[in-house]
């Protein structure tokens, strides 16, 4: 692997599994915007903070840039058509009745593993991406479900123990 | 869940599945250091990068703090014994025959799915954590495995498709 060589790269990191999870905030004049992301991460317990990481060419980047609040769902296997809702075209993500108004009006999806709303703490920007680090403020907790995972570009539930 | 609800929060992050990957460096006068870490998240392919989270009062911090240079792991089913190695004794970490110096006189695990090492570009320190960014520079692919993942506090492997 050269730092060229971006087949490579890609393979490397289709090869790590991730959480699935969406993120949801407001423009600065009000309207929901959201996207799937396989990047959230914990990043301390108290105060409680996670991460996330995303192209600043996205959708939703100019609110996230702009806003000082999102929401950070935590989705299980019944929530995989809601992942790819909100991995589609951005202007049909809040077309449903799959999420509700929540603290702040922000955007909150329905029947998530967790939801989690918090302030946004840092932005660490690099080449066209961007760190974003939240403290989380209120959230809840849905039903207990299956973790969603992302794998070589597939959703998969989890295995038996390792 | 409110701010002070740690038990909540907690109980969020479990939900979440994560891949597993192995953090490894050098200390200044050259001792390897490494964690095993459930944080480690792409950040762009265009160039290379990726972030990780750790605790500031992690073992290996100081050497994180001081270096340029890391190796990021991405584990897979056969390398669950290196996992729990790296998450065990500090002074532990290292003995054995399941490593090998790689570039930079950095470690480098044996048979792991992938490696990449590179150049630390960012840190965002907050409270006593810190997200770490890294551009990647060089790197292999192991033999292809199935994912090594964390949830609930339990290794798992990959199930079905969701």
């Amino acid at each position: 692997m050269t730092p060229s060589d971006l087949t490579a790269f890609k393979e490397a990191f289709r090869r790590h599994a991730a959480g699935v999870a969406v993120i949801t905030a407001l423009t600065p004049d009000g309207k929901a915007v959201g996207f799937t992301a396989t990047s959230l991460a914990s990043l301390s317990a108290v105060p409680p903070m996670a991460t996330f990481n995303m192209a600043r060419s996205a959708s939703a980047w100019p609110a996230i840039a702009d806003t000082d609040r999102v929401v950070i769902h935590i989705l299980g296997a019944r929530n995989r058509a809601v992942a790819e809702i909100m991995s589609r075209d951005a202007s049909q993500r809040f077309v449903g009745d799959h999420w509700h108004t929540g603290p702040y009006g922000l955007p909150v999806l329905n029947d998530v593993s967790a939801w989690m709303a918090g302030r946004i703490v840092g932005r660490l920007p690099l080449h066209n991406n961007a760190v974003v680090a939240v403290q989380i403020e209120e959230g809840g907790l849905g039903p207990e479900d299956e973790a969603l995972l992302y794998f070589q570009r597939e959703y998969r539930l989890l295995g038996e123990n390792a």
